[in-house]
């Protein structure tokens, strides 16, 4: 599979005239060879672990610690041992190489590492090509779907499980620690990101950490949330109620997933993200309260967040083969937030749902 | 607390004549504002969560995801609500404060969004702070060594769990999930790092991830492993002996155990790091096999690593108030691996251990 992944990427080296390319981004050192970083490790790692392709030849530059890892997850590659940070070690490989042109992630490299690269080795041109790598993973192949809807499956079956599992009294590290032993147990890699539990008026932010706030009945309980297999991820957001709750926070449920369907069914090969945002924000808006202040959406699939972005701000075309979220909310500051968060994969017929966790209001703990 | 760290930041700004610090490593938002983000959240965040300390004012620039979290954690911030992309945002506040030098962290910004920057405020300089940032947090105050302190005691515990806890057959990941739920039922947190636990011949590996390889009797099992309390950081490593392992084994952990204690006992204020690896890496040596590829240790505090740095490449003058690791090891590729690893802060007087678990050889499942 790496194979035509490399071939692709060689195109793109022959077509902006660059003779190779520095890959620093984790998930992108697994598309194109197979080894793997843990999410915090990535920062972690430094110049370690980082490919160089050339025309001839596909390098990954380790320090002691990950050699033999790297050996292990990459076979075909050249394992290049280094000691030093990367404006000592790199220069050399450059020279040896004859790399006079020389693909960087900007997005990526920090500004000291570029920095130091473009000082260390002078008759060498510095290229960021972030915007030319985002094509050869924005849409998805067969295999690369299949593994995103093996991770959004388990996550829906998770959410089954959550639904039983919790009752009011119960803290929000108690949820998130219980579907990360699910998770575990049934077979994911990890976790697509730190697990979002947020009980009652917590809810209204959109990106709150678990705390010791118990989960209140007459109110919402807001769980965003996803595993990796297979280094795929998955992302699904749903709003319970525990037990009844106020008119307004019913009304403002109805609101979110009439905007999300009305989304999805605009969804179709050649629209612009910016209208399905649009269409959803129009719903709500309608509702007298304010719409989201994040996007509708973001694509997914070795990253938890990746192109395309389906956003306000942001002109995108979406095409066959992309998959994303379509994540409309209501944040009503120490009330109640509601989202709902679903997966899409488009093909050339139309949108298909890759979560498939009921949508309606799940009422636990009655 | 931070008030007293506000001001060392702004006498640095001084001395540089610079006016105004954008403040984005996710550590120093936590040591200067108490905002919290995740490991992994502080790569999603973008340029929400920033600080800007100007000589005057101070603000906390958020999107919408983290107003609401911003307001709770770092009271007396100003909260400056964005929507856009840092170089549509920053040169507004920039105007707005009359900032014409601005200090950056380039070891932590993107080469995308610095050069973003600086396109878009073409008036402002902007200058790397990251080597003056350095000093504020390298020396621990008493509270910052005492928080260490409890993560380290709780890592000891943990460890003392483990070892009546593990036995053979047991998987890695088995029991890299063991001390998570330990750790959270007690108290942590969170996690450190993603804990590293190597059986046998995986050892080697000094950065290895658990896998499903399970617990062999005659063997190691390498454990690498550290939780989070009030953001503090601990690290401790121990290589137990499951049964009865190979004489090779046997000495290799005497060297490594002596290799630690040497170092630990040169350990004094003003000494050169660079010796003390020195003299971990002499006694190794003097075993007739090869030394650690990585550094003797790291200093640890609100980050896993962070300065100072203890090794061969790079000298340091050890200080007083300086907490880090010492973490000789021998890896034999296919055969085993061994590490032994604790935390030292370094006191007027002299070292002082704060990790305090057994340095013996330890064997389970006897």
């Amino acid at each position: 599979m790496t194979v035509a992944r490399i071939s692709a990427l060689r195109a793109l080296l022959d077509e902006r005239a660059i003779d190779a390319a520095l890959i620093s981004r984790t998930a992108n050192k697994r598309y194109f060879s197979g080894f793997r970083l843990g999410d915090a490790e990535g920062a972690m790692s430094g110049f370690a672990g980082t490919l160089l392709v050339t025309r001839d030849v596909t390098l990954l530059v380790a320090d002691s610690r990950y050699t033999e890892q790297a050996a292990t997850e990459a076979p075909g590659w050249e394992i290049v041992a280094t000691t030093g940070p990367i404006q000592e070690e790199l220069p050399r490989l450059l020279l040896r190489y004859r790399i006079e042109a020389l693909g960087m992630e900007a997005a990526v490299v920090t500004h000291a590492d570029w920095t130091a690269v473009a000082e260390a080795a002078p008759g060498v041109e510095l290229h960021a090509i972030d915007d030319e790598l985002v094509p050869l993973r924005i849409r998805k192949s067969t295999e690369e779907v299949a593994a995103i809807g093996r991770a959004c499956a388990l996550t829906d079956a998770c959410l089954g499980h959550l639904v039983e599992f919790v009752h009011a009294g119960m803290t929000e590290r108690e949820v998130a620690w219980e579907l990360q032993r699910w998770f575990r147990v049934n077979g994911a890699e990890g976790l697509a990101f730190e697990p979002i539990v947020l009980a009652g008026a917590r809810a209204a932010m959109p990106h709150g950490r678990p705390s010791e706030t118990p989960v209140e009945r007459g109110n919402v309980l807001l769980i965003d949330f996803g595993c990796t297999i297979d280094g795929y991820r998955s992302d699904l957001t749903r709003t319970l109620f525990v037990g009844d709750v106020s008119a307004d926070v019913r009304r403002w449920h109805d609101a979110v997933r009439e905007a999300q369907q009305a989304a999805i069914d605009a969804i179709a090969v050649g629209v612009n993200g910016q209208d399905l945002d649009a269409i959803a924000r129009r719903r709500i808006e309608a509702e007298g309260v304010e719409p989201y202040g994040h996007g509708l959406g973001h694509g997914i699939g070795l990253e938890t967040h990746e192109p395309p972005r389906v956003r306000k701000s942001e002109a995108s075309t979406l095409e066959a083969g992309m998959v994303f979220s379509v994540e409309p909310g209501i944040y009503v500051p120490g009330v109640a937030g509601i989202r709902i968060e679903d997966i899409v994969a488009l093909e050339a017929s139309g949108p298909r749902l890759l979560t498939n966790a009921p949508r309606e209001a799940l009422v636990i703990g009655r």
